[in-house]
């Protein structure tokens, strides 16, 4: 067993090994990004949160020129979806050293993808991309059509509204927030139609629009029991 | 190929551009439109709007007139449902040139139906007009039944609240607003019962509810599903 | 055709005339009794819609004594679901005549159960009523699953939240409305957790209870769609 | 009929009685702690909810000692998962005579478990156990991805809201909240975005968190189909 099996492969010991140290890391780093967000933090933790934040990034940076040392087309991990990932993630660290740019430590956050990469191997996840092959037409399809609906939704609360609320309903661009909290049946209560004419409007989109928006969620599903069955059928 | 095939046609090159560009207007035009309802626009910005709009509404209406040219039955594209589209969409603008009817400029928005034609050679739209078919009686039943529960919901909770809250429960048809509301699950928190027989009630109009307005999307869902493998069968 | 073809049947041309009229007047009676309940209604308009009243009233009950008089089992209809709606709908108004007891006269509403008739004929209903028995079990389950779980989320609300918010939370039943507010994801806003754990709970109780809660309407559209296969197999 | 039979069968006529009488101490304790909870409650009417509640305990004590007594393997029934149940339930009313703890008494609730063994014995139960295997794993990782989804959610949401509003998006932490009741459609309205990108960014979470939110209770009800017909394959 040598470097590259415990790199690349989690079906040894030493990749095991290797994956769950760098997969504990990216949960040390996001909780540490999380708690450098709270407000009145103190000067101590402050300094430990950095150094913690110094030394998973060295780890991080050791792990990518490992997979780098090791992969047999240094190219092709470069540019692959990971090793992009891998790369961003530690980048803004050495980057923005002096400079205090929080945003781009926001980063490293991309390496939550990584953690996907465990489901990767899992059934479920061959299952879940198999059903998303089967429904993509109809998602696509119904993306289009909720795009379109919203934009309509908002046109009409916009003629409805914009004269008895100005300052919410203020311009079409405006209106689509109505549009999108209402029809995703969020409802925040920021801004809601007080007209009869918004209101019945309001009725009639939602009639249509429930019968839309909650469709992809229902396709999907019934696409998995499909992915299901073709699997048991092999 | 001749201007008929450009026209009318869009598997061969120039059908395509032909498309493309009456599409892109579309779009252009939608965007203009959007960016002329917000308010506090710049002078210069609001002449340059207007020309965009006077030349998009020119080439539709050299697009109607090229359509209606080609057309083996003029009559008939004239009263079909692109034909009315089309012509509704630009006839607002040599109308009401002098006087500002901005609401009838929002005509111009039912060329958006345009870009479902994209979405109708499709297979998915095949299969959601299919699955529509398929599940048309119970989505109707659904709607009916729905209507007659807004209904008793509203007429339900003005008897419980409309004492402790005369202004928001005022009569029936006010009520009918917290019906839409609460039973779609938007539940903007504009209305909402505060007495316990109000509370009681909305528990139960809500259990029964959610079992009913929430069906026609698994329906369609299914039916979509069903379609699909009809398709694969043939 | 003689008198009982025409009240108790709907496939002849008496029977037709007879439903449409009754159907009509059911209509008219609702949107009477929804206007009455407007507010700051002038003298005139209440004089029209009392002799509105009467006159519907009047006619449902010679619609009654019809019924009762074609019918071959007097003492069977008297007490058919149909016959309780029938004689509840047309009392309120002779035994209160002299009393306002306007909730009394809400009883006429009853006879929106009317309208359902029309859909007892269809092909959807009686799939609607298969589809119900199919899933019977699994409903019933999933209610009182439903309500063990708001009665749950209730008491684990009250503990976190009724010190910091003792005016909303004040009891497991206050707390229940919350319940009810957020496990059917209404979210009216005007409870809702601040403190941390109680926010917590509310993850952990929505997480738990959006797979529940969402259950039955998917179960009744998959048993819809298992007694249209049915009915095409017969 | 021994008292074996009593206390651990409930398909002959003394189970059945004993069980309905346990049922009911249960519903009956469960009403005495809901009351309790009422503020302003009256001083005789606090005394007789006490009384009851000693009742209750001591009756329910007097049935952990029964099962006890008849079990064939003592042991086994102490910590079997209703045995522990059982005495949790119990238990805190004899430690905390003295002091005030009443959330400890809260474990009375826990009782509530035992109403599900009713549950146990059903059909729909057991297919919904059948169908929770056949989705376990889908379930599994749609709980996974959820729970990355809030998270991203709320560090985007962060980036965009914090600045402009500094309370209510605090930090990440404080984020997640606005994340679990924005992707769970509840919305109350306490927290949401203002600014353009934090809608924006509201908009594209939406759209991704739908169809992701929603499919577990889809998967469930299919599952559940599928397992009422392998039932009746049998």
């Amino acid at each position: 067993m040598n470097i590259k099996h415990i790199v690349e492969q989690d079906n040894t010991v030493g990749g095991r090994v290797f994956n769950v140290l760098i997969y504990s890391l990216i949960l040390v780093s996001i909780v540490t990004f999380s708690v450098e967000t709270l407000p009145g933090l103190d000067e101590g933790v402050r300094k430990v949160l950095s150094v913690v934040e110094a030394v998973t990034v060295m780890i991080f940076t050791l792990e990518y020129l490992l997979r780098l040392f090791v992969a047999n087309r240094k190219f092709r991990y470069v540019f692959s979806f990971y090793g992009i990932i891998d790369l961003v993630a530690i980048l803004p660290f050495y980057v923005m050293s002096g400079i205090d740019l929080r945003s781009l430590r926001a980063f490293r956050l991309l390496r939550l993808f990584r953690v996907l990469k465990l489901l990767r191997y899992s059934k479920a996840m061959r299952r879940f991309a198999r059903a998303f092959t089967i429904a993509r037409e109809e998602i696509v399809l119904f993306a289009v059509v909720t795009v379109l609906l919203l934009y309509f939704s908002a046109v009409g609360i916009y003629y409805f509204e914009s004269e008895a609320q100005p300052e919410a309903f203020k311009s079409v661009f405006h209106s689509l927030w109505w549009a999108v909290a209402t029809l995703t049946t969020v409802g925040y209560g920021d801004v809601y139609p007080i007209t009869l004419g918004g209101r019945l409007f309001t009725f009639f989109i939602l009639m249509v629009g429930l019968g839309i928006v909650a469709v992809p969620a229902g396709l999907l599903a019934s696409a998995l029991s499909k992915a299901r069955v073709e699997e048991q059928d092999e």
